[in-house]
């Protein structure tokens, strides 16, 4: 029972990427999906993605794969995103500004209802139809707005101070696009986002381009 | 034999994630990484992870680890990211602007030399000391600057233009932070950056906290 428990465990954290090469793949114009064009991908093995994907109940037709747009929704479904939830942003500075205009968000449930800044030039302004709101009423606000997502894009000497200020007022899972590690109680989830990473990947592609390696 | 090429071929894919998260700890003080360490933060089996860093040349010390620093430096001279890259920056919008002023890339070698962007409010600018040209001068200026990786941020709709033109230009390495899925040459290599699976990953995180599964 625990296995199986930690086998479903490893199965979800694997769905996300699942989804990405899925919803790439459908807007490519694909209408049916392969395991084993997801498995090539992710360099898995086919049971592997078949076994994973079977938890969202949803079969592939032999040959044809499976059917992309119930496949995203089976999976978005499975996971809760197709829940919207609200979010703030703290630092809108140009990473700040840029993610608030991502419309991507929007097809994830993410919804960014303000945004906190310390300049007084854009403190009472809006961006993309958000407000920015002061930094100093994290405190009030974020209760009032019934808040448990906080994207964190502060520069990296404030993002310990901000973060803090976030978890006493409510947040409970912060995305951190900070270089800062962040210390937060047990019960506050943090997603480290790093830039760092993409680069990295586009280097191996580089490089197994070079030598025309098998992937 | 073609099998050992394939099975090195995925260890070294896996190795990025292996250094972010050996960054990560060292960021934190740890001067000895276990190799069970990152295997618990992948989901991977502890051998696949000793196996994996094997073709570092690096060994651990049994109940101590591998060394931070050595092994940082052995995986990156292994894959090549010791050397300095150039890049160009191709929309300096927001998120362009967020980029260029990313510190974490110098350590990465990953060097933005020039922006171009088509607002001639920002062209003939300097963004942290880059100089924005006009996007129509990319087939003159990317030659010149003999640059091969190229940063893509403009608006969704401009995408494959403008990847056409750096491609014609001889960009051969095109990091692709829009939504837009690009057609490119096959010598050229595209790694598609997608903000989404990051907060796909925060709620995979704030599910399994919820329900207290075994991750």
């Amino acid at each position: 029972m625990q296995n199986l428990k930690i086998s479903a465990a490893f199965s979800i954290r694997r769905l996300p990427s699942y989804l990405h090469i899925i919803r790439n793949l459908r807007r490519e114009g694909e209408k049916y999906i392969l395991g084993a064009a997801i498995a090539r991908e992710l360099h898995l093995e086919s049971i592997q993605v078949r076994k994973d994907l079977g938890i969202t109940g949803i079969k592939g037709k032999p040959g044809k794969g499976y059917p992309a747009e119930v496949l995203v929704d089976a999976i978005e479904g499975f996971l809760g995103w197709n829940i919207p939830r609200d979010a703030i942003i703290a630092g809108v500075g140009n990473l700040g500004s840029a993610l608030i205009g991502y419309e991507e968000f929007q097809l994830n449930g993410l919804n960014i209802v303000a945004g906190f800044d310390i300049d007084p030039e854009k403190i009472g302004a809006a961006i993309h139809g958000v407000p920015v709101l002061n930094t100093t009423t994290i405190a009030i606000n974020v209760p009032l707005l019934h808040v448990k997502i906080a994207i964190l894009t502060v520069p990296d000497i404030y993002a310990q101070d901000v973060s803090d200020t976030l978890v006493d007022a409510g947040i409970n899972a912060i995305w951190n696009f900070t270089n800062t590690q962040l210390r937060v109680p047990s019960h506050v989830v943090v997603q480290n986002e790093d830039f760092s990473l993409g680069y990295d990947m586009l280097c191996i592609k580089m490089r197994s381009k070079r030598s025309l390696m098998v992937y």
